[in-house]
């Protein structure tokens, strides 16, 4: 289990997620890790890497920083450990409510899509919190299913989308965490926090997007939920099939989706 | 009359009205116009100009090119005039489905926050195409009311941002114009054409936009719809109160608004 699983992780486990994922940080790499750069020698920590989707691109961002990775998931960890054999990263199965690091260890903290799993995201940075030292910083990237908007508009497809945030709260996490960054760092006692929106814009000119992320990654991830949704009633099979092939006429029209970064200071 | 009232103007003419667009255009100037530049010598014409609100945010961006800025109300224009004293800067009023201008007059084309009153957009574009020399620009912005999301969400707040929606619709506009920018400009016969969105983003750290963009504009906009929804029987009174009230907490949280910015050919 990564932190995710920790309120059971409605992304899911299977191969087809895990290559998901790692599309979906490919196409979004530079739209999120741009400025995102550790010096050398710096000792960072990554909170819930998954299977390391994002992990290549800190890497990639800071070749000699001293990175640790941590998740939950003994799993997820092995598949990252695998994909990113990077000198300067060791991966480690953690929990990031009992991290087995001293006070202070780290000059920067790393938390990227997983405050939107947590049943208590506030209890969750005030706890990562403690590792990292005064006047070091901490940065959070969350997506926000809310800012999802589209054209040709589709009540039936927006029902497929209420689905996903739907089952993610049933699960004890938040499908629209992206825009309570800003409070959530300030209250777990973050200060001088700067969050700004990294917003993805697609529409037929940009073929590349439609592909990586309106189809393979957006649509992909709503997809996957199908079996849950329908399971939990929120549709009617018809309803679905509907509302999924609307959402699948949107790669021929426009798709918004904004994404929100986070930096603050302890 | 302007362009948008050919449909209604949903925005209204009151002198506080005229007030609130400038204190929109004033604070989402740089947002907006960052990179509209047009050279020396160059005429353009700017399409429903309104009361001048972006005429002078062209004028600084542009201090030499010849600028031509209609609209299809005498007393908008007359406001224009007087506010925009620019030598460089021409007010006439003029319809844009018949405009009294040769074919390929203009090298560049302006139309800023105009589409979204119209009934047929397409028609509209196709119209000002005309005047466009071949191988000029035409520059298209555009908000989308359903960018707008917000933290604490409330249901409530989201009910008196659809009536907006929906009374533009009912005058045949379409508050959800921004996202369609590009389909719009490729149907009306643009080539080359760019759209990307420009993002506000705004919480507590930014106190100067809570109050411009999130109180002063967002919040006073649909606020200024409240006598036409109870009157459309859209809301109780007790409704849109609660709403305001919850849409009024969010200057304590977060607030997020997409608009868009197309460039094209012809």
């Amino acid at each position: 289990m990564d932190v995710a699983t920790a309120v059971g992780y409605v992304h899911g486990y299977s191969g087809v997620e895990t290559r998901r994922l790692g599309d979906q940080a490919d196409t979004l790499a530079e739209l999120l890790h741009a400025g995102t750069h550790f010096p050398a020698g710096t000792r960072v920590l990554e909170v819930g890497c998954g299977v390391g989707a994002q992990t290549v691109h800190l890497v990639a961002g800071s070749p000699a920083a001293d990175l640790v990775s941590i998740d939950l998931s003994v799993e997820s960890v092995a598949v990252a450990r695998a994909r990113v054999p990077a000198p300067n990263v060791r991966f480690q199965v953690a929990d990031l409510h009992d991290l087995p690091f001293a006070d202070a260890e780290f000059d920067h903290l790393f938390v990227c899509f997983v405050l939107e799993h947590l049943a208590d995201p506030v209890a969750a940075l005030a706890a990562v919190r403690r590792v990292l030292r005064p006047g070091g910083t901490i940065t959070v990237i969350e997506g926000d299913h809310g800012s999802a908007f589209f054209h040709p508009a589709s009540a039936y497809a927006q029902a497929t989308i209420d689905c996903l945030v739907e089952l993610q709260a049933r699960a004890g996490g938040d499908g629209l965490l992206g825009r309570q960054v800003e409070p959530l760092l300030t209250a777990a006692g973050f200060r001088d926090v700067v969050v700004r929106p990294r917003t993805m814009y697609v529409d037929r000119t940009r073929p590349a997007l439609v592909e990586g992320f309106t189809r393979n990654t957006f649509i992909a991830m709503v997809e996957g939920v199908r079996d849950d949704a329908l399971a939990a009633g929120l549709l009617t099979s018809g309803e679905w099939d509907r509302g999924i092939a609307d959402l699948r006429r949107i790669v021929d029209g426009t798709f918004h989706y904004t994404f929100f970064k986070g930096i603050a200071v302890k």
